[in-house]
């Protein structure tokens, strides 16, 4: 095969991935996802290069799915893994920014009720509550 | 309070929503629901019941997200929890019947892999691909 | 069928099953389970609804177990989720008010060691410690 | 310190668990419990000793909690894990075998879906099915 | 920035990833691990793609830690996660590839007991008697 | 059989395990199991005891797998497990003590993402972070 194999080649494309994955990453939870990546960079900079390049870069971004529909499956895994609650936090904050309104997450989080159990349910609906009280949604949501 | 304490009422209102699940399921599920129902029949018929009555009824019907919406979260959830193959046979026949492409659902447990690691999301994988292939879409799939 | 198909039947019902349920999480829970269902309150009024009325008014209320051993399968259940620290303290309190002694519930978490593993156990040995010291108990249960 | 150091004595008090450990499978489990450490035998003896000498032997045996409460808290456990379906053969038969009944059993499976949802209730149920169906127990559950 | 951001380069980049993948794939897990690429592939062409290019072409064959220590933490990872028995079977075969011994396989899944209970340790086990049943090592094992 | 089945033989077996496992853990662990030992002294002494007697002093310490492996494999279970974090803690240090270095623990966190999904991964890897820091081991990893 006559690909171009020099480092260079490679160390390109790994800076590309990172570009297109910040890119999504800022466009979808804003500031939060980047404070993650600063969490990690004196302790394993490679795992925030992954969650960049790799799950944002390559894997969100792909046109097979929307973004909307990404986050109903994204709040589903999260409230059945538990013990993900900052996760969960990023996630509702971003499903709010790609579209789904809060009636949408209360909903789908009433739901897992029936897969997970009462208790994550729970958990992860208070994790909502934060979310939208922080963006000052919690009165539209309750009125 | 004057509401109408009776046994009476409350059957009605057990009979209404088993009727009403029976329903959703059947739309949703085509046989596949009415099969497990029926294998509860002689050890647990209450569970049976709940499923139908509580789980299609109760929640499942209600307005707030669309049953394409729910099948995502759905799938997630099973996804993550793992051990529910059986599950996941039912509800990715149920996402078909709503409306998800064979295209978006692979894409949803291709994103599983970001969340829940690698083996749950080859594990989904493998159980849509018998579903497509009973269902003769696995050639579309691949085309 | 000839059953009462109107909505005011159906919303008896549902107001039956939320009173059994909250004379049964109140005779269970104390002031614990209403606090929940404030919190879910003004961000999701339905699963704090499902919590009393299908949860505790549909479920717990049932006549075929004991609430003793509902309680025994339940902290077991919670130990082995994971991550349901406060569905833990809530029901390490209810095993205490259903007649459970402090040394069934840790002699029960020391079983969980077998089964879940050293980790989980510990973690929901801490929370019975919490509770039993909250309650004054914790000197009976050392001495 | 002066307790005899000797390998002598902790060979035999391995010996004297192991023997508790296996008087108390066997009255629990009959033949499935010796099935288990027949088949560790030839990959993990030492699994099979420790299952037999300290889950049994050291845990099991002990005072403060009945057999029959042991089998509640461990079905809520196995239910819960997921995954653990031969564990769940052995300990519904192990329940039954120290006074459990088919319908305290079914109803323990039932509550589980309340706090574990649905896919783990159901998985679970259909192991006591086929459980109950092999002892013949399965015409009483349905009468 | 300057980088060269054709598309070219990417799928480049990505052949490459690829390719390095199913090198270490095959030293690691011989035929296995071609098996599930090969049957993911008229499902999920992009998740068996993600396995090689991914996993084993960016993750596995980072220099830091030596492919003996990668597949002692991934032994601790399948057991712990539960009903990965599938991926269990690669990896307990892609060990004895990397120079882990069969007592120490063994030894590590005993050692999960401890943090994983019981079951999921038994459940391991059962998975390692058969890949060493299959490659004649049960025998040397026993003796 | 002849063996000497008097309570105190047990009783000094018992004694013995605890000594072995003490020591075992306070070389490993330092002061952080001393204080999970003492933290559970006044709820459940029995749990504390099986941490020390039968985790420590007869699992740990059996010779077929050496304390950095037995740490590779509990670090990758607490991952998978979820919710363990107070153990992670313990552990990451425990594998400092034993001799993994802190790049081969940011290598194997980093793997987990790959078995585990990013959000175990990364949750894992800010509690090694905080280990770290605390050991004053960040800038080191960070240069």
């Amino acid at each position: 095969m006559s690909i171009d194999n020099t480092p260079t080649n490679a160390a390109h494309a790994r800076e590309e991935s990172f570009e297109r994955g910040m890119e999504a990453l800022t466009a979808i939870d804003g500031a939060a996802g980047q404070k993650v990546i600063d969490s990690l960079a004196d302790v394993s900079p490679e795992l925030g290069h992954q969650v960049v390049a790799w799950a944002f870069g390559e894997m969100y971004v792909r046109p097979g799915l929307a973004p909307r529909d990404r986050q109903l499956v994204t709040l589903g895994m999260l409230t059945a893994l538990g013990g993900c609650e900052p996760q969960l936090d990023v996630h509702i904050n971003a499903a709010l920014n790609v579209g789904l309104t809060t009636d949408e997450i209360v909903e789908a989080l009433l739901h897992s009720a029936v897969y997970c159990g009462i208790p994550k349910a729970v958990n992860a609906t208070f994790i909502a509550k934060r979310v939208f009280s922080e963006r000052g949604l919690l009165q539209d949501q309750a009125a």
